[in-house]
Order: structure tokens, then sequence, then C-alpha cells
């Protein structure tokens, strides 16, 4: 940690707040600059309160040198971490296509669904059972019946299952989901981030609604420095003052995650965008920069669907749209 | 609802959707404008995707008309609700003056902070006993023992108490608590809204980091949709792109909520500003806004504090403070 | 224009609305539904305050329905506009790439950017002979004289050349520039937009930091509805909270202006992200959403260039990623 | 200007940067800490180019510790600027209200107002002569003949004028205004800003629709720089998220300039939260927050305003507001 004192500080004050960081353990470093001296603080920071320090009258401004996030941070891991899922692996050169209705509705829908997204190449199945709607009226998804009926379309399909939870106390009804997905409302939700750290299953983590990169990272990494060492990252689209769309796709966090972190990253146009039509050219575009794999809505009849209709591509779509991704991505590879 | 269709559109589709609206059991209304034909969906739209019709190919735009929130909506009940706490009574004209430390750190700091801020004129005591922390290595708070220590300060000082929930797997713990926060980042954890709707105690409800007031009051009506009508709402800043300031505190939000909303509206300026200096100038700037309510952070020892200690102001400070509230609500008032 | 009344607004009041509305020499469509009556608004609607419509007491809501924009609109103008700059066409199916230094610093430097690019791929040579610049401390550009260094560049290469105009007083110096550009923070300066009009040349107009599509189209609409026809779109990142990278790419907006408008839509990931390492990544998603071009600093010797370097790439990492952009652009197309 | 190196780096490369830097003219303090090595790079670092060398790979970040600002920078000037109108002072203590209809109309419009703000409190009259509007096809004021109205109005109540100026090209026209305007949207029109600074009048500045603080300091830092110090800082509300309000006005801009920069700080809320209705209690707000001065739009029959009625209060809503603000700034000085 760098601390950058005010000009003209009187030396007495200075080494008040000197003696008073060395009293936490630490080393300082004084270099005296023409108009300003800076402090650099040696040792474990990890209990010194930066905005404390920064709102002292003597300090003008105060820098973190070391990373906050450690477990995803790439620096101590700088290989790709490789997730796998039955035979589907996630990560490191492997891309993965997950599609699926935004709300599991009937037995006849999911496995229908399921069937056409693996003919069309999708390697795993998603399907809303708890659905966090904005609304109290808005249908809530068929929450556990909806889970036995993605079982059945595994059981179907082969195709392994991810679907998200809301709530720890729903925890026993995902023993048997392959994939748990935390959602965007929910990134911040710290006491189901450090429950997820003690289960055995890879979690996919969406990005909140307006969360910073780090932000994201910090969430995996209370995943992570609970035990479960299996994120996978997801871009879903930022909230901005967007006119016509309705979030803001950020697809710069793409490569950004990938530099910061060793964990997969995948991106979920369908959320991001809200428009079916839209979908496929920024699916093209999370692809051709490096994505490790993209979760897309597919819905066998949009106009009824139960739930985000509007942004759900029908199975023939999603299969013309697979053989261009699979076409950008050949050659987009480094 | 009203749809607005686009230009030139042929008679045969534009009765095929009316058709198809129909089935949903709707009266539809035509109007034909000179370029453009508007259709208005009249009977129960709370089934209708406004997202799908949006994007059918014939329709141009779609507008909800009737509100979605309910409850919570000053058009369906015009009188401010006023929620007591012992003999403190928040909104419809009465003013709430919350402070306490960030954490509840030791029964001395609590204690102590109780009598200091009841002294200078505070009638809740908060303070933080299960804390929400972007970094999974962040003091995380008492939890339980916390809680226990405001008991003790509450019975020292006849203050009722208010803490947040992050869980629901907490609940036993609150059952003596007599306010319960849901905090920023759990605005939209819907699982815990509900559970709180079934909880005999107002819920200081504090606005998501990047949330709508919409969303905000469609939050508000998850807990009043569950049977719990005593619901106090909070501005804390959003995030913006601000360079100085941690968040931007909108405080336009205070009479727009006013006007959309029959609930007390509180203002909580420390986390939102994250310095103590500017507490005071933007708690008078609440004040004359028409809030409610104050909710401010305030800690015997700032240097010292385990979270927060750059945005919390002195016992001193306070008592300061307060008197120059007192003096703005009384000439601000309508 | 639609206007949504308040519920139980009395028939007298209504009446003088409507009243008042035919005074404007429009015709008024009443709706009456269960809960709300809707009027709408036929004729010349161009001349009324909606603002002020939707502030009056027994208004609930206003909603525009014909469209803003009309030169720059795809509803009235169905077909792709095609712009000729000397032999390279933009839009339209063709691929343009604008490549150069963020500022023209020497004859030796712009001369030897432009051969290099050229040969990799390059059909316009862009460079900054005006740089707008936060700090007056900052370098501001070489001005007229960077303008004849520019054409001596094209000159000796052959390049149409790309460069920005801050100032209707600099318009002369302008003359024998092929491209005009106005710059992000100018896209409001509807002076400079109406002057451009009057310019028989094409304008590259970028997106302003944080504006939505619709005021983009709106500052294009200034131009074209001043005379001059051939104007380029240009995405190149918006404000958001990002935190690792300077702005936030919003690629959606490809897809969104191509359906909204006829005009071309280029991209520039180079001051979107403002790193160098992360360009190619975003320059291949661009490509592969359907953008009609890319616009990229790029300079011999970033680590001495005046401005941006950070941001450059070196001719031999352009020369390479032309090739993958060209390649994910086959593969890409419809 | 501090440099962190990235741990690990070469003791070769990291020379080869300190000779680079030096070379620069600057002196560079090594600090060596457990894990990362810290250059603190002492001089004049102006020419630095900070964005590079974050960029290059072995560094890790970069931090710049001198002021961008200096011209309006409290520290190095602790009084407070008291810029005087006629007999109207503004800052240091004084307090302007400024009002008057968002356009310029008519002499019966502009007499009007002007006399009723007068007798209700205000010291200088406003009225848009040239008005930026996002379309063209939107009255774009009287231009001209608008600011002859207003000097007319200002021969009749002696009230100083202050108008909007759009371009360099109109100065001439300007030559009898007391205060001259920058918009939002013009507040990096640097080639403006540049020629306000050869103008002897005070500069009203306003902040840019998505600008920090910071921009807006190096905004007036322009104007100042080139030889006006009388410059005016205005906010008037960003862009965000909102949905039930046009703009955030952002109230914490306030004390955080007061304490940045010497120069006055006024609010315009009726620009920012466009709905009248509103304006009053986030203009005491304002007041009680530390403003200078309140700019307010005043009409005398806002619905029949050619641009902006909405947020328009009428003169006896405005005189009553006068004796609000001034109760609550008389409670709420320090």
């Amino acid at each position: 940690m760098i601390v950058v004192l005010k000009p003209n500080v009187a030396k007495e004050r200075r080494d008040q707040l000197i003696e008073w960081l060395e009293g936490m353990g630490l080393n300082i470093h004084v270099s005296t600059g023409q108009y300003q001296t800076v402090l650099g603080l040696v040792g474990d920071t990890s209990n010194v309160d930066m905005n404390l320090i920064d709102s002292l009258e003597i300090v003008d401004s105060v820098k973190q040198v070391s990373e906050a996030f450690k477990c995803c941070n790439r620096k101590f891991h700088p290989e790709d971490t490789v997730i796998k899922v039955g035979n589907v692996k996630i990560g490191g050169g492997n891309f993965c296509m997950i599609a699926g209705p935004c709300s599991v509705e009937s037995e006849e829908q999911i496995v229908g669904v399921a069937k056409a997204v693996k003919e069309a190449g999708a390697n795993l199945l998603r399907g809303g059972a708890f659905k966090p709607r904005t609304s109290p009226y808005d249908f809530q998804g068929l929450k556990g019946e909806g889970i036995e009926l993605l079982k059945t379309a595994r059981e179907e399909t082969g195709l392994p299952i991810v679907t998200e939870i809301m709530s720890v106390s729903d925890l026993d009804l995902f023993e048997d989901v392959d994939v748990l997905q935390v959602g965007a409302r929910n990134m911040q939700n710290f006491d189901l981030l450090k429950e997820l750290g003690h289960v055995g299953k890879p979690i996919l983590l969406k990005r909140g609604l307006a969360n910073t990169l780090k932000e994201l990272l910090m969430s995996a990494e209370y995943i992570m420095a609970s035990g479960n060492e299996e994120v996978i990252l997801c871009e879903r689209g930022i909230r901005t003052y967007s006119d016509y769309l309705r979030n803001t796709l950020d697809l710069s966090a793409v490569p950004m995650l990938h530099e910061l972190s060793h964990l997969p990253v995948i991106v979920d146009p369908s959320h991001a965008i809200g428009i079916a039509r839209m979908v496929p050219p920024m699916a093209m575009a999370a692809t051709a920069c490096g994505a490790d794999g993209l979760m897309i809505e597919v819905h066998n009849d949009p106009q009824h669907a139960l739930c985000d209709g509007a942004q759900s591509l029908r199975p023939e779509e999603y299969a013309e749209l697979v053989k261009k991704v699979m076409a950008v991505r050949e050659v987009s590879k480094c």
C-alpha cells in the first residue's frame, strides 16, 4: 500500500502517522519528493483500512499495491483452469455451448428443447426452475418440479444440466444438478456464495447488474476461499443509460478477465440484449474476442414462453448460429 | 397496455395479432392514426409478456399503462404510512434519527456510542452484526454476539435497535431486534424479501447499488405482498462514474418516492459519500428535500474502527449535526 | 403521440385538454379503457412539448409514436448508404480499415506509419492534427501543420485521409481533407454539426461519451438535415463504472444502429479500451457483429508517442490483426 | 508520479525503464518492497504519458501524485473567489438567485418574467437566446434578437443577464451580456473554452452530462489558463439509469467542489429534474449543502412555453420558494 501525503505536512504529524502504521506491524518506506512525501507500507496490510487512511487530513491519497483477489488471480496460477462436467470441458481452449429455455415449463417443452439444442450442437442444457423476477406478481418458476423435469431431459439426451439457485435453503433440491448458477442479482449474496464453496460442483457465477470486474472476481474468491475452485465467470450485460437495448453487453470484460484470472469466462448475450434477432451477432462477437463458451436462450415456442420469450431463439435459428460461431471460433483462435 | 404497430402493416397480420391477444381474454381497442395503428389492451394484462410483443416484427413499441406496484402505491393509499417502533414514529411528518457504528465491535464500544447518540438526539440505534463485505478476507461482523451486544445497548439506553439481516437462515437470531435492515446488495434477494414478509417487524429496505426507483418499490412490494406492510425505504447512493466520492447520493429520489409511494423514505449519507466531513452537508440536504429520517454512522474512535471508519462522525460532530438538521427541518417543512 | 390520462379524471378537465390540443391543429382519438383513458394525437405533433403535457396533473404519461429522426432512418430509406472516398467504399457490404497514429508528430512519423498501414491492408489513413485534450497543459496537436503532413503522407501512399475538426473557424484548413471527423466531445456541438451539413465531404461522427443511440442519430440528423447525407457513425466506447478499462465498448450498438439507420457503422476499439493488447480481440468482435469498418491506432514507436501511445499497435501487430479481421469477416457475413 | 512494477521483474528490464525515465529529465526514487518495486518520479512529469507507462509489460500500475488542475485548485488559492456582476456578488458567502425562462420568446414574456422574478427576490435574469436542442427540428432560439430582448429586460429591471453561448462565431453578439453560460453539451468544446479565456466577463460553466468533477475543473482550467479567472461552476444533473427523473442531481458535488476549488458553485435543479413540482425540494437541498446560488427556470405561462415548460415554475411559485430557500440558508450556514 502506498500513502501520498499532502504538501507541506508538518514533520510531527507525519511522524505520528508513521508511528501509528508501524504500530500495526508494518515497515514504512519514506520517499520524499519535490512537493510531496510518499509512504510505502510493507508487510501484511490486509487489516489496514484504506478508506480511513485516505480520510486523514494530512493524506492526499492511498493506493493498494497487492491484489485483493488471490485464489482466482492469474498471477499466482498462470495456467487456465479447466472444469469438467461429465464429458464436457470448460476453459483452457475448450468451448462450451449452453442452451435452453429461460424457464422450464413442462416435460414436453424441456425435453423437446433439449433434443433440439443437442442436435444443433449444444453440450449443456440450461433451464430456469427458480426464477428471480423483479415483480412478485410474475411467474416464479416450477421450482423443485422444474429440477425434476431437467433431470428427465438429461436422461433423454445425456446433456448435463445448469440451473439457478437463489437460496441456501433450497440446496438439497440441487444435489443432482451438474452446474449451479448464481444469478446477477445474487452476485453479492455472500452467504449463498460461502455455502456454494462447500458444494462439490461447478458454479456458474454471473456478473451483477452494475458490478465491476474486480467485484466479480471477489465474489468468485468467496466461493474459492471456501473450498470450491470450480467457478465459471459469466458476462451478461451491465446497466447503463442504453435506450434501445435492455443492458450493455460488456465484451471487453472477456479479454480483461482472461488476463486477470485463470477461470473460464463465458457470455450470455440473450439476457443482455433482450431481442432475439440481435443475439446471433453478439454471440459471434463474444466468440471472436475469446469467450470460452456461450449461454443462449432457446425455446421451441417463444411466443408462448412464460418468461422472456422475446429474447429466445427458435431451435432452427440456434442451429444456424452454432455453425457460424464455430466458424468464427476457428479463425479467431490465436 | 398499448401496442403501437409499424406503419403499413398488412391487415391480415394485424388481425392475427388482435386475435391472438383476444385469445388471452383481452378486449382490444383499435385506433388507426395517419401513419400508425395503435392497439389498446383492456383487461387483465398481468400474464402478457410485454417484451415478447415488443419483439414481434409488426410491432413498433409497447407501453405499460397500469402500475406494476400496488401495495406500496400512493395512488391506491393516499395517506402516508406511519411506522411505530417502540415510542418512535417514522413517516407521516415524524422524523427519525438512526445513528451508530458501522460494526458492533465490543460492549464498551456499542454502549458508549449508544449513550452518546441518544444524548445527541438520536432515537434509534444502528450497528452491524452481520457485515456484507466485498472481500472474503475482510472482517465479517460479530454475528450473533453482535446482536446480543446491541440488546445490551438497548437496555442501557432504551433506544430500539436496527441491524442488517443477510440470510433467511439467521432469522432466529433477529427475533428480538426492533427493525431488520436489508442491505443494498440484497435488495433483489427475493427469497429473503418474501421471508421478511412473514416477520411482524418493520423492514428498512436499502436501495440497491444501481437499482431504479421502480425496482426499489417492486422489492418493497415483495415484502408487502407477503403480508408485512411496514417497510421503510432508504436511499444510500447509487453507482455512477463519480471520481472523488464513493457513490452518488440521489436525493431527488426522496420527493419522487414520496410521490409514488406512501411509505416513509429515509437517507443514509454516510455510505453514499464515504468521507465523514461531507456527511453533515448531505444530511442537511436530505432533510431539506423532505426525508423522513437520517441514518448516520457514528463511532467513538473512527481511526480504530474495524469497518468504514473513514465515513464515521465522532459523537460530538453528530450532536452538532443534529442541531443543524433540526433547524433545517423546521424551516423546510411545508 | 399518445397521452395516457390518470384514472378518474373529471370529464371537464379531460375535455379542456382535448380542446387545447385541438387548438394546435391536431385530431384527437379518444380511447376509453376500463381504468384509464388514452388520447391519440394525429397530425403534425412536432410543435407539441411532450414534457409539458407529461407534467400536467391529469396526465399519467406520454409516448412519442413517430420517429424523431428521419433522414437517417432506415424505415424511410431501406437501402444501405454507401459512401465513396476516392476508390474506397464504406457501407453496404464494403469494409474499411482506417489506421494511423493518434497524433501527427512529424513527416517522418506520419509517412512511415502511412506506408506501414497501407502495406498491412489499411485503405484510409487517420492522424490527429487538432487534438481535444482534457487538460489545457497537454499537447494540443500540430494543427494546420499536421494537416499538411497528412497530405504529404497521402501523396506518398495514395491513402485518403481522415482527421478531426474541432471548430467551425478551422474549416478552411480542412478543404483538402477527405473525411472530417467529429470527436466524441463535440457530438452535440450543434453549431459545428450544422456547418458540416454544408461541406461536400463525408463526416465520421463519433458517439459521445455518454450518449444514447438516439442522440447519436439525432446528431447525424443535424448534418443530414443541413444537406450532407454522407455520415459514417462510429462507436468508440461509453462511460460506465468500468474499473480496469477506460470505457465500455458497446458493440451491441452495431447491429442496433444497422437496424435503425441506413448509415455505415464503424468501430474504434483503441480509444474505448486504452490498452493496446486488448485492441485485437475487440477489433475481431466488432467485425463479427457486423461493423462496416474499423478505426485503429497504429504508431511506429508507441513508447515515444506524444499522445495515447498506450493504446497504439505497432505496424507489425496491425498487419497481424488485419489478417485475422479479414478471416472473421469472411465467416461472419450473412 | 508513482510507478508500481510487477513482482519478479528482471533487474535488467527495470533498469532499462529507469534509464528511459531519467532520459526525460526525471529523478527516480526506487523503493523495493517485499513483493514489488515502486518507482517515484520526481521532476516535471507533465510530458510523461501515464497511460503509456501503465501499458508496459513490466508495470503493474501508475499513479499521478500532483494535481492536474492548478488555477482553480484550492490548495494553491485557499481563499474563496468572489465574482462581481454589477452589484451582485457570487461566492465567498454571497448567495445568488438566477431566474428566468428556458427560452426568450418575446419582449412581453421576458420583461414580464424579469419583473416578476426581481420582485420575488432574484438578482440575476437568465433566458436562452441560443438553444442547444437534441433535434434539428426543435425550436433553436431567437438568437441575436433574443439577446436584444434580454437587454431590454435588464433596462426595465436592473437585473444583470446570463445567457448561453454555443459558438465562438457568435461572440460579437454577447458583447453586452453580463455572464456568459457554457452549456453541458459544450463543457468539453475546448476551442470555445479557450476563446472565453480572453473575454473579460464571468463564465457560468455547466457540468457536462456525464463528466466527472475533475473534468469539470479541467474545463474551468482551460478558461482560467487562458486568462479569465471568473468562472462559476454549475451542477445540473448527470446521466444515470434514472427511471422517473430526467437526470440525477449530484448534490454531493457541491461540498466536494468547494473542497477542491476556490470557485463559486451553483446548482440548476430545473434541468436535472425536469418536473416543476420537484424543483423546490431540490433547490432547498442544494441550499442546505452549501451551494453559492441557484439557477431556476421561471415562466409566466409554462403551458405555452416554447421549450421545457414542464420544468418551469410560475412566478408565484418561485416567490414562495425564494422565501424557503432564504430560511434554509440562514440555518444551514456554518
